[in-house]
């Protein structure tokens, strides 16, 4: 039997043989390691998948997984699942997260993870429902966005199930984005809830996968409930108590951070050309609340158990946008916000809608339509190739019809969906596209925290702020506050929370109970859910090893290493123009050589001995077979 | 040999074999009998394709025909030619009529015609080059809009046939909603030409079609060059001096109309609700002209051989609407503006653009948004289907984004994408759909022109004003001005209009010729053209063939008969609430008995002595066998 918090069983989806197996998890020393989520399906990857694969053949896999408190009750904002693939955009190992209550449903169907294998030559979808699983045709569903896909769905299972029980059904579903294999196109579960980045559902879509629809009554255990109630009721106090994830986050959702970001200068803008955003205000976490929140639907919203509450359901009333639906949250409206210079919370709000119905990350979205915007005022774009759109900063429309575009591939749109580098190479101009390992930077200027660049510059999976959230430390204060102009001693901050994330990604919970509390009380949930003893070192150390066996993917599938570990050169070499952080570029070079010795790296790869001190004696057999291990 | 204006092939396209063989085309007798374009076309459907075919089902044909004049140098306006298939929209047979330059190049790369039928596993387009042709993969264009479409095919045969004679390729083909088999999918020749209405689109979508690409070098010869260049004189002579030839449309284009119609209280507003649109000026021709022409690409946009050019290519440069492209013209700026209840000659233009992009007959679909806009505001659509999209009445939003919907039937987009008259059905309000035979009406309330009324009712491709255009009489006194409200004689008249132009749409030359001459000038012209003697009397009696013969075609299809000649119940119900044609329905009562006696036709069908008198014989025996025939 699987230990506390698990299911105990994987499903295994061929969909070349048009097979689904059960079959159990991995030992318990191997979960020990691992946890669940983001490790799982690293170790997955490493263990079943060439790192050299093409992201959109067969033969790469995708895995969708929960962790160990992943729809336990009793432990705050665990609503939680990812997506681990090679991703399309970056062709680095790649995990997404999200929330909303997809993930907790899969475990109550009675699975921890959905490994996901070779490809049909018909749409099809997975059908979950209390501890059996079974392939359907999805004909049909193929076509068809997020939100139609959801409630087909739901309305072709009702018959089988009862229409309350199909009610209760969740999907997860690619949209007409990832059919189309763009680049940029996410996986959007309950409808608004997107596992982002790097192009997962452009994976989905080369498999003629549509959609995972999930159902179920089980309940994963509790190994100690007796310390567990105590701990539980703990952390939701300390939830509860603390500023950001008691009042902030409740009350204006992520979003709150935009007059944050933008007073310290670092909310980047027009394509990073600078950190201040004039009329930043306008598309701010304040003015969503005021203007656009729809409070009792945003009820709904909220994550499987969370007591924070962040989500936001907004809707816009006034044409020429109008609209209703999740979000958007704050790395949305930056992207398409002061990222294309907009400032019209209704043309954001409308863009990120249609992101959510067809399938679009909506980072690499309206980053990907800023690259765009700079690369017509630079002149590098023939007329002609816009139809007439005029595509220049603050143009709302823009940013709808470029996100139709997208999705479908028409027009100008066939080039975004390739995402902000290759956008930007093919209009001889790569030095316009912000970006890391392929993937679009989000909504911090690193100039101005010198931490969050170095965080950026060694994400495993591209450009991120999910891998370490310096900003945390550089601007919030928590867990204490760093001079976010200074270079010291950040190489060890960015190594702590890079591993510490990677834990929590594995749980899997919500980064955000990272504001109220620290790893001591993550870990001691994992261990009343579990029944291990795991001490906070241990808990650290299991995302060390798998920081460093994404890095060891990377290695084996593009040569990863130091010459990756950069930003473009404009965050290097072009100092801040104006406003607080202004004069600053990134000093990279005095951050990276404390990076590596923290990490035991060299030129930015696992050594031997790191790995082995780690458990990876096998990865680092992998690694030295293709002449890529130093000592 | 073929007569004089022929080419004398036809290709065979069969898709379901992947093959594409020359054939010539049918006897003397035949051709003089039927002549080509949407004549020909009826034949071959007549001969080749059960009446009761699925229209998306293999077994359904579509052909492409030009006529004898077809791009013969020196008949005016000649650049033209047609699809003739059985619609999905309507299950009538029906053919559709475009301009630009893709008829003639078919002519000059040496074929009359193409009949396509089967369908491919996998998409293909047919390329056609100087007498040869070829069966093309599409894989690669497949989901491409109708611009992109073009431009590949001419990038992707530059190779192969140079630059430059590339540059010459005309591409007729379907965009994503012919992909998606809307109902209202057309197809798209020269980038903003449509056969427009029906759904051919969807025909060509079911058989995998994506285009015909075609280029050539030879030329239709003239049998009598001594007299044809004397009719071509006078014939441009007259057209450049007749008003509305020479005036009216050159400089307004068709949406000269506008301000006309609306001013006899006869533009259909708000889905018929009334025929006064108080700010129609706003979307006139006039407006066109002065504020959105681009005058040097208009002269590209000319249709061949055409001394009118009524073409619009026009830019709209203020968000939240930017963009460009040809027209829009009367028909459109009336559906996409008046039916919607929209002034906004920017968001009108920019969903016209999208509707050629996507390969959508603006025309249905404009009117269809107004249908739904009813169906909203009479409170039988659920506000969810909506998803905050702000559908009422002069919301330009909608037409984008409805358009863009429809086409990738994306949400409502999937039911407006099958017309307006399922989707009045689907929201149990069929009374709403303003169709006859399940084809959207267009831009001209019959209330107020009763003869026009007549020839709605009558239509055998369903609701529409080119098969007998009885505005011209009733409204701008072309031949002669009559009674609009009057009934006496309008049978007579419909009948006249119907055969006169189902001739000119076998010749094929454009209808706006009749506004500057008569039949006397085009059968002279057909005369000098093919070497015979085609009296007037012969020339009408072709039209009058084949108008039977299509009746005959949809009573074999769909019992069609003294039932379906029938107009909504608010036409003939609900007096014209406003305006100069305040008070007024449409008396279709008075006027049918006489129509049906002016064509020798019992209850809606041709009698056996008609279609005998018409050489129709072998027609006649059809609809025996099925017992559809009145003695």
């Amino acid at each position: 039997m699987a230990p506390g918090g698990y299911m105990g069983n994987v499903l295994r989806l061929n969909l070349t043989e048009g097979k689904v197996i059960k079959e159990p998890l991995p030992p318990e020393d191997v979960l020990r390691a691992w946890l669940g989520g983001r490790g799982l399906g690293v170790y997955y990857m490493l263990k079943e998948v060439d790192p050299k694969v093409d992201p959109l053949s067969p033969a790469n896999k995708a895995i969708v997984a929960t962790g160990p408190l992943t729809g336990v009750t009793g432990v705050p904002s665990s609503g939680r699942w990812c997506s681990v693939t090679k991703a399309p955009l970056t062709n680095t190992i790649h995990d997404a997260q999200s929330g909303g209550k997809f993930g907790p449903e899969l475990k109550f169907a009675g699975f921890d993870a959905v490994i996901i294998e070779g490809a049909s030559e018909k749409p099809v979808y997975l059908w979950i429902h209390d501890g059996e699983a079974e392939i359907r045709d999805a004909k049909h569903l193929w076509g068809k966005d997020t939100h139609a896909t959801t409630e087909a769905i739901r309305e072709e299972l009702a018959p089988e199930i009862g229409v309350e029980e199909a009610e209760g059904i969740k999907v997860l579903t690619i949209g007409p984005a990832g059919e189309n294999l763009s680049k940029i196109a996410c996986l959007i579960n309950d409808k608004a809830r997107a596992a982002g980045r790097g192009g997962h559902g452009a994976v989905w879509g080369s498999k003629k996968l549509k959609a995972i629809a999930v159902r179920g009554h089980m309940t994963p255990s509790v190994a100690r409930e007796d310390v567990f109630e105590e701990i539980s009721e703990k952390s939701v106090d300390i939830i509860k108590k603390a500023p950001v994830t008691a009042q902030a986050l409740p009350k204006y959702g992520t979003a709150v951070l935009v007059n944050i970001i933008n007073q310290h200068g670092v909310l980047p803008t027009r394509n990073f050309q600078t950190g201040v955003f004039q009329t930043a205000e306008r598309i701010s976490g304040e003015r969503i609340a005021e203007e656009i929140m729809d409070w009792k639907k945003q009820e709904e919203e909220t994550c499987w158990g969370c007591p924070i509450s962040c989500a936001r359901y907004t809707r816009i009333e006034k044409p020429p946008f109008t609209g209703e639906g999740g979000g958007p949250e704050y790395e949305t409206v930056w992207a398409l916000g002061a990222q294309t210079g907009t400032d019209d919370l209704a043309a954001v709000s409308k863009a990120n809608y249609l992101c959510n119905e067809l399938g679009l990350d909506t980072i690499s979205m309206g980053h990907t339509i800023g690259t765009l915007m700079e690369l017509v005022e630079k002149g590098k774009v023939p007329q002609e190739k816009l139809r007439g759109l005029k595509v220049s900063w603050g143009n709302g429309e823009a940013l709808v019809e470029l996100t139709w575009r997208t999705a479908y591939r028409s027009g100008i749109g066939d080039e975004l969906s390739e995402g902000a580098l290759r956008l930007a190479q093919r209009y001889g101009a790569p030095e316009l596209a912000m970006v890391v390992r392929g993937q679009e930077l989000p909504a911090y200027d690193p100039r101005g925290v010198q931490g969050h660049g170095l965080a950026y510059a060694t994400s495993n999976r591209g450009g991120c702020h999910l891998r370490a959230y310096l900003i945390s430390a550089e601007v919030l204060g928590i867990p204490e506050l760093l001079d976010r102009f200074s270079t010291a001693g950040k190489g060890k901050w960015v190594k702590r929370f890079q591993d510490s994330f990677a834990t929590i990604d594995s749980l899997i919970v919500c980064k955000f109970v990272t504001f109220a509390y620290g790893n001591d009380i993550l870990a001691s949930q994992l261990s009343a859910v579990t029944g291990w003893d795991v001490s906070v070192e241990e808990f650290e150390r299991i995302g060390e090893r798998i920081y460093n066996a994404e890095r060891a993917f990377n290695a084996l599938s593009f040569g990863d290493g130091e010459e990756h570990d950069t930003l473009p050169k404009r965050l290097l070499k072009e100092p801040m123009p104006e406003g607080p952080s202004k004069g600053h570029v990134v000093k990279l070079n005095e951050m990276l050589p404390e990076y590596y010795a923290e990490r035991g790296w060299v030129k930015g790869r696992p050594t031997k001995a790191k790995l082995k001190e780690l458990g990876l004696d096998w990865v680092a057999e992998m690694l030295e077979r293709e002449n890529l291990l130093y000592a």
